[in-house]
């Protein structure tokens, strides 16, 4: 038999009834002869309630000892939950990120996998154990524990996945699968039965909060075929596969999903005298900070000026907004920040052969009043950034104007 | 100079306020120029709440899970203080037990200390950093995260001190010392200015909880010279060392405190018929389940009858009482088990030189009617096992009939 990877978020483990629930679970997939890896976050609020203690203790958060006080919170639901699995009479034994093989490179509290060495986890396995692994941690060249940032336990399941090459990696959620729109806005959203990787990785990256991006870029990359499905309620969920979309030729070439981001702040950087390009020094910073980015756009020398835009997460601006006011006054530029906006998607196959899709897009949001400033479209996504309290009204909008509701995938809609 | 070890339990660093309190004195340790160790217990009640919460997802508590999720109180408790410690401007780094170089063997829930490697420790401490470790854990042989049992953070101060040849190690708890009798059981219990490091040990094994008695023993055998204080007050509390004892003569040759145990069970083997000794067998299975006995008594053949009978923690019974069946079943032996008992003794040096310590001692509790079973002595202590219910005022008669209330050490009470 091929080796499972299951992947149970914080709700799924979050008190006592549900992690008895998920230990039922891994003992089925123990018995039915799968070897059998969990990969655990910690439990629901566990990591809130330490990052709020962290806050009071210190208010600057000093990020290495948050990352060594976060790691806890896997740590115990991982140990936790092999009890409960014990408790079914099948052998269960918990690691550490770092006792796993997660080997871990970046700054602290946005760590990336560097390699896995799954030694330990084969030999448990060949003992016919199940391995309890927790999420979100892995050990850094210093030899500390760092923790991999958002959905850094997805990225820990599947990166095992690969490295074990494993039969399927299955992401339990609070969510019965990846769905057309987020069902907080939308309530008619649909689950999507088949998405393909690269779509599904725009959608991430896009703000759809079910999967986190880098997890699902590493799956692609890996080609691991991953499930998403709830650990609360029955249902076949969504698989992520190049080889399901195959199967669902109807998905392609149409716009499958509606996604958006709350989490995010434009910023503009314009050096107006120097006549010099901000762009490397900009681009610089963000990768030395591990800053992801988006809708990046550069323009000039119109009269001397460049400018360099881009969107990155609210929550990263902290971090980078002195050192890029350091990297380009030199140059005398300028930065600006605005995080009173949010971004809207829509996501799909071939968007760059059907500029119809931006323009429908475009003209439903004019249509509404709904102010667009930048806009951004690759092959698998076109995204606008509209004011951040317009956000909830677009996404439904845009969910209605792609016929998103649809019974079965909408070829029809564009 | 020369480092500091400096050790906090659980109530210690209980919440916000106490950890900055704490905060405030590594940081003044660091200010007067020591190389600082800080030790760190979990956050008061946070232990019992993991094993509470182990219990109701595994009654059975697997012992080697049951340690990896009590492993992470310690190491949050060390990543928080380390917070708090960098408030004030003092840069601290912490570590988890295994981390800091503890290597420990034995059975989980009760690994002892085997070896340190202080590398990494010398390493932080040469950067100029406070390194705080997680106390009560270590690293076993199969590369697990292995708990050191009740006293574990003490023992893993001592340890650290004898490595790293500490000018001292300051344990810091709820009481303001070493006190001539448990102060909830005799309200006017005395703080012991000097105790010798032997005496001590006898203390602790006995039961008073201060320091537990496998720390006291390792730092008699390092010569680690202990301070013990409270965090809560000021005051010198008890230096524990030869040097500080030679001092203080008059502590000499004189019965220093009354400590007293409720966690002890009382066994008794017999092998009535097989005429042959039991005592190799049951101290075999004690010793291979690392569990400490005291008032070990044997006594045999007389026709035919071969008994063993000795004090065990009641918490041990469990553990030990199937495989001590087991062992003497082959020589029809047959074993009992009393818990409705407790342990009374009085502390001092040169005992058995001083038999009226001993005859002062059971003739007080006869004329109160207090029942004494089993009796044991040695040179630094005596010790009578009385009725369970009958301990509280077995101690509070012990402390009036040897005057240690007394405002100066007491020459005058044998």
């Amino acid at each position: 038999m091929r080796t499972t990877v299951q992947k149970y978020g914080g709700t799924s483990v979050a008190d006592v009834p549900a992690m008895r629930r998920v230990a039922d679970w891994v003992a089925h997939s123990h018995h039915e002869g799968n070897p059998t890896v969990v990969v655990v976050s910690a439990r629901g609020g566990e990591t809130d309630q330490l990052l709020r203690l962290a806050g009071e203790v210190n208010p600057d958060r000093p990020p290495r000892e948050v990352d060594q006080l976060l790691a806890t919170g896997e740590c115990a639901a991982a140990a936790l939950l092999a009890m409960a699995v014990r408790r079914l009479g099948v052998p269960a034994h918990s690691l550490s990120g770092p006792r796993a093989g997660i080997l871990a490179s970046g700054r602290h509290g946005a760590g990336v996998i560097a390699a896995v060495d799954t030694t330990e986890i084969r030999h448990r396995l060949a003992d016919g154990d199940v391995v309890v692994v927790a999420g979100f941690q892995g050990l850094n060249a210093a030899g500390d524990v760092i923790t991999l940032g958002r959905g850094g336990s997805d990225t820990t399941a599947v990166a095992l996945a690969a490295e074990l090459s494993a039969a399927r990696c299955e992401i339990y959620t609070d969510v019965p699968g990846v769905l057309t729109a987020d069902p907080r806005v939308v309530p008619n959203a649909r689950v999507l039965p088949g998405v393909d990787p690269n779509v599904m990785a725009e959608m991430a990256f896009a703000g759809a909060r079910v999967l986190h991006s880098r997890a699902v870029e590493l799956a692609a990359m890996e080609r691991v075929e991953v499930h998403v499905r709830s650990s609360f309620m029955p249902g076949a969920g969504t698989v992520i596969s190049g080889r399901a979309v195959e199967e669902m030729l109807e998905t392609r070439n149409s716009i499958v999903a509606v996604a958006h981001d709350l989490d995010v702040a434009r910023v503009l950087v314009r050096t107006a005298t120097s006549g010099r390009d901000p762009a490397p020094e900009v681009l610089a910073v963000l990768a030395a900070h591990t800053v992801p980015v988006d809708l990046v756009a550069r323009s000039g020398p119109q009269e001397d000026e460049f400018r360099i835009g881009f969107t990155i997460r609210r929550s990263d601006v902290d971090e980078v907004l002195t050192p890029l006011r350091e990297a380009v006054a030199p140059l005398d530029g300028r930065v600006r920040v605005d995080a009173h906006v949010g971004k809207v998607s829509v996501i799909g196959m071939g968007l760059l052969n059907r500029p119809e899709c931006t323009a429908r897009m475009l003209a439903a949001l004019a249509t509404a009043g709904i102010p667009t400033s930048w806009v951004s479209i690759s092959q698998l996504r076109t995204s606008a950034i509209v004011p951040r309290d317009r956000v909830v009204e677009a996404v439904s909008l845009l969910h209605e104007t792609f016929g998103l509701a649809g019974a079965v995938p909408s070829m029809a809609t564009v």
